[in-house]
C-alpha cells in the first residue's frame, strides 16, 4: 500500500489548503504594518514597527516552512487522484509545491541576513542618496547582490543566476527572450524620442503647473477612481511619499498617492496608476484568497493593469472630452481657459530626463532596460559593482544624450537594489508591453473604446479584464496568460503602435 | 546539585525577557489591528480582519503559554540569588510568573470559547441594542458569565469569583473594600446630585450647543491635546464612533475621538479623556516596554489619569481661563458673546439621565455602582440572567427617579459583558476616586494649579504624575500606589469634596 493511499486526498488537499490559508492570513498583516508605516505611522514609530515586522516574518517564515505541509504537497504531486481535481485545485497543489520547495532551501542564516542586510542597505541607500555618495551604498550593493547571487543558486540551481530572480516577479521569464523582445522595442523607440525631439510641434504642460487646491485634487482623484471601477467599500486612497497599492485582504485594498499643488499630474496619474494595480486586485477571485488561483499572475501583468489605466486609458484623448467638465468644476481657477484638448496635449510632452519615475511614458522604458542590462552583468560577474557608476552615466549619456551631473540623478536614484529587489525592473517595461496588447484585443472584443470613454463608460474595458486576465490569478504564467486573453503571441508592437500613433500626432509626426 | 544552579540566573532572566518581549511585540500588533478596525479599515474588510486577530491570537497564545518560559520562571522565582535583583528585575520575575499561571490554567477549549462567544455575542447585542430586544442577548449573556465563572475558577480558585474576574483589571481589589468605599462615595454623591436637582441656580449647556465647525474643532482638539503634554512625534488623533486610546509600540500611542458640530464638548472632553489615558502611556519607562514594570498599573489607575485631565483640569475655571482666547479664535462665531466664565458655566450640568457615557460627572459614578452590584450578583448566582432587565430597571428608579422606557437605553446600552468584560466597571470609579486623591496631593507638592493652568502650564501637573504613578509601571497594585504617591490610604474623601466645591458653588448651594 502506497503512502499515498493512506489518506483520502481530499483531505490532504484540504489540510495543505488550510495551511496555506494560515500562512496568507499572517503574512497579510504584514501588508497592513507596511501600510501604516507609510501612511499613518508617528514619526518615532519606526524602531517598534521593525520590531513587529521581524517577529511577524520570523511567525510566517515557520508557517510557510513547516515540513508537514511540504510532505503534504508531495503526497499530493505524487497521487493519481489529485490530477483529477479542478483546473485550480490542480494550480494549487502545483504552485504551492513550487513555492515551498523555493522556501523550503533557503537556509535559515540566509533568510536573516538577507532581512537584516535589506534593512541596513536601505538605510544606506537613503544616506547615500542624500548625500550624492556613491561610497556610502557601495559595499552594501556588494553584499547584496552577493546575498542574491546565494540565494538564486539554492532557490532555482539551474537556471541562470538572473532568470533563478528574475522568476520570483515574473515566473517563467528568461533572459533570453525578454532581452530580445525588449531590443525590438528600443529599436522603435529610439527613434520615436529623437523624432520628437526634432519636432518643430511641441507639447508643453504650462497648463499642468498652474496652481491646483490640494483639497480639490482630493476629491477629483477619488471621484475618477471610484468611476474606473475601484471599489472604496474595498478600499482606501491615502497620501504617502512613494505611492504604492496593497493588499491587505480579499475585500481590503488601499491605494495611495503623492500631491502636488503646482502640478496636478502627480496625483492624478498617480491614483490611476495605482487604482489600476487596485482593480486587479479587487477582480482576483476573493473565495481563493491566499492561494495560487486567487493571487496575481507576475509583476509584469500587475504593471500591465496599472499602466493600462494611467497610460493608455487616462491620457487618451477620450478620456479628458468625459472628465474634463469634472476637473473643469473642481478647478476652475486653473482651468478658467482651458478645454479638453488642451488637457489633452499638455500630457504628452516627451523630454529625456534623469529620473525614471518622472520620465514620460515613452522615454520610460529606456530607463527600465538600462537597470536591465545593468543588473544582469553585476549578478552574472560581467560587471564590478566598483565600476556600475560610470557603467550606468556611460549607457546613460548613449541612451538620453546627457550625462548624469551627479550619482543622486544616477545610480543612486532607485531603492530597487537596496530592497534586495534585483531583477524587478523588467517587469515595468514587460508591464507595458502587456498593457498595449491587452488594451488592442478588449477593443477588438467590446468595440471602439474612445466612445465609451468619452461618456464616463469603463465597466467594458473593465469587464473584459475581469475575465480575461484577472479571473486566471496566478494559474498561468505572463507570456500564456497574455496569449489566451488576446489571441496572439507576445509581442512589443501594439506598443510600439500605440506610442508613434498618440505621441507621434501630438508632436505633428 | 539543584535545578536552579544548571545555569546562572542571568541568563535564565535573559531568555524569560527576550521571551516575554517577542509575545508583547507580537501582542503590539494586534492593538495595529485594532485601531485600523475601528479608524480607517473599510466597510468591506471586517471579514478578513476578524481571520486576521484570530490567527494572530493563536500565535501570541502559544508564545504567552510556552511550557519552556513557565520553567524559566519558576526557576527565578526558586532561585536566592535572582532575588538580588533590581526591583523591576524582581517585580517582573514575579508578574510574568503570576501572568504566566493565570494563562496557562486556562484549558485552550475555553479560550477558545470565550473567544468565539465574545465575537457573537457583541453581534447579538448590537442586533439586541438596535432592536431595543432583550430576548436576543439574553442567551449569549447566559453563556458568557458561564464562561466567565469558568474562568474565574480555572485562574484564581482560591478567591471569590466576581474577584478573580476583577482581578484582570485591578489586580488585588476585593469586592469588601471596593463596595465600602463605593458605599461612602454613594452616601455623598446622593445629596449632592439631590442638591443639584433643587438647586434655583442651575447651569445650562446651550452655549455648548450652537454650531462649531469640524474643521476648527480638529485643529482646536489637536492643539489642547499638544499643550497639555500629549508627545504627537509618538502618537495620533483619529476619529472614531466609540472613542478609546490604544498603544502600537512604546513610541507610537494612538487617542480617538467623536465629533459632533452642534455640541462642542463631545470632542474636547473625548480627546482630553483620551489624551489622558495616552499622557500614562507615553510616561511609562519605555525601555522595560512589554514587561510588567514597563505596563500600566490598572485599568482604575489608568482612568484616574484620563479622568484627571478630563474633568479635574478640562472642566476647571482656571483651564478656561487659558483656553478661552483659543477657542473664541477658533470658533468665533459660536463664541461671540461668552467668555471664559459663560464657557465654564455650560460644563456643569448635573442632570440624571440614562445613558452611562453622557452622564455627567456628579451622577457618573451612580451608573457605575449599579453595573458594579447586579454583574457582581449575577456572577455569585444571586440573580438571574433572566431577571437582570427587571433588576436594572428597579434600581435605576431608585437611584435617579426615573425608569428606562425601553431596554435601549436601560440594561442593553454597554458592550462590556456581551465583549467578556465582566468586573470592568469598578474601575471606572476607582479611576474618579484615585483621580481627586492625586490631584490634591500632587497640589500639595508642586504648588496651587489654578494659577499654573490659567498660564497654560501644565508641566508641573503632569511631571508629578511622571515621577509619583507612570515612573512606578506595573509594579505596585493600584491602592499601595495611590498611598506611596499621596502618602494616605485611598479615600473617597477628596472625590467628594472636589465634586461639592465645583458643582455646589455651579449650582448656588
Amino acid at each position: 500500500m502506497s503512502h499515498s493511499d493512506a489518506q483520502p486526498p481530499l483531505d490532504t488537499f484540504a489540510a495543505a489548503v488550510a495551511q496555506a490559508r494560515r500562512s496568507a492570513v499572517l503574512g497579510s498583516i504584514d501588508a497592513l504594518l507596511g501600510w501604516d508605516e507609510r501612511t499613518k505611522m508617528p514619526p518615532a514609530g519606526g524602531s517598534h514597527r521593525a520590531d513587529q515586522a521581524a517577529a511577524l516574518a520570523v511567525v510566517v517564515h515557520r508557517e510557510r516552512t513547516d515540513p508537514r505541509q511540504g510532505e503534504r504537497l508531495e503526497r499530493l504531486l505524487d497521487d493519481p487522484r489529485a490530477r483529477q481535481g479542478t483546473p485550480q485545485e490542480q494550480a494549487t497543489i502545483r504552485l504551492l509545491h513550487r513555492d515551498f520547495v523555493k522556501q523550503a532551501r533557503l537556509p535559515a542564516r540566509l533568510v536573516e541576513e538577507l532581512a537584516r542586510t535589506c534593512v541596513e542597505a536601505q538605510q544606506a541607500w537613503s544616506r547615500a542618496r542624500e548625500e550624492s555618495s556613491w561610497p556610502v551604498l557601495e559595499p552594501w550593493l556588494r553584499r547584496m547582490f552577493d546575498l542574491k547571487r546565494e540565494q538564486a543558486a539554492c532557490q532555482l540551481p539551474d537556471l541562470d543566476r538572473y532568470d533563478a530572480l528574475m522568476d520570483d516577479y515574473e515566473p517563467g521569464a528568461r533572459w533570453p527572450a525578454v532581452a530580445e523582445r525588449f531590443a525590438r522595442l528600443r529599436a522603435g523607440i529610439v527613434p520615436l524620442v529623437q523624432a520628437c525631439a526634432a519636432a518643430t510641434r511641441r507639447p508643453s504642460d504650462a497648463l499642468m503647473r498652474r496652481q491646483y487646491p490640494l483639497a480639490a485634487q482630493r476629491r477629483f482623484c477619488r471621484d475618477v477612481a471610484a468611476r474606473i471601477g475601484f471599489d472604496f467599500d474595498r478600499g482606501r486612497l491615502d497620501t504617502t511619499d512613494h505611492p504604492f497599492c496593497t493588499t491587505i485582504g480579499p475585500d481590503d485594498c488601499r491605494i495611495t498617492t503623492r500631491w502636488d499643488e503646482n502640478f496636478l499630474p502627480t496625483a492624478v496619474y498617480g491614483v490611476l496608476h495605482e487604482a489600476g494595480h487596485g482593480l486587479y486586485e479587487q477582480g482576483l477571485p476573493r473565495d481563493w484568497f491566499g492561494l495560487p488561483p486567487g493571487e496575481a499572475a507576475s509583476l509584469g501583468v500587475h504593471e500591465s493593469q496599472s499602466r493600462l489605466w494611467e497610460n493608455l486609458v487616462g491620457r487618451s484623448r477620450a478620456f479628458w472630452d468625459w472628465c474634463f467638465p469634472l476637473a473643469s468644476a473642481a478647478f476652475p481657477g486653473a482651468l478658467a481657459d482651458a478645454d479638453a484638448a488642451a488637457v489633452h496635449a499638455a500630457l504628452l510632452v516627451v523630454e529625456p530626463s534623469f529620473i525614471r519615475v518622472e520620465a514620460d511614458e515613452v522615454t520610460y522604458n529606456l530607463h527600465v532596460m538600462l537597470r536591465f542590462d545593468l543588473e544582469r552583468a553585476v549578478v552574472l560577474g560581467d560587471l564590478d559593482i566598483a565600476d556600475l557608476p560610470a557603467a550606468w552615466n556611460d549607457r546613460f549619456e548613449q541612451d538620453f544624450g546627457m550625462r548624469p551631473p551627479n550619482d543622486a540623478v544616477g545610480v543612486l536614484q532607485d531603492i530597487h537594489w537596496s530592497a534586495g529587489l534585483v531583477g524587478y525592473f523588467p517587469t515595468y517595461t514587460l508591464g507595458n508591453i502587456f498593457s498595449a496588447q491587452l488594451m488592442a484585443a478588449a477593443e477588438r472584443d467590446v468595440g471602439p473604446l474612445a466612445p465609451q470613454f468619452a461618456t464616463g463608460t469603463f465597466e467594458p474595458l473593465l469587464g473584459w479584464m475581469r475575465r480575461h486576465v484577472h479571473a486566471a490569478g496566478r494559474m498561468l504564467e505572463s507570456d500564456p496568460l497574455v496569449e489566451r486573453a488576446t489571441g496572439a503571441p507576445v509581442s512589443e508592437a501594439p506598443l510600439l503602435a500605440s506610442l508613434r500613433a498618440r505621441y507621434g500626432v501630438a508632436h505633428g509626426l
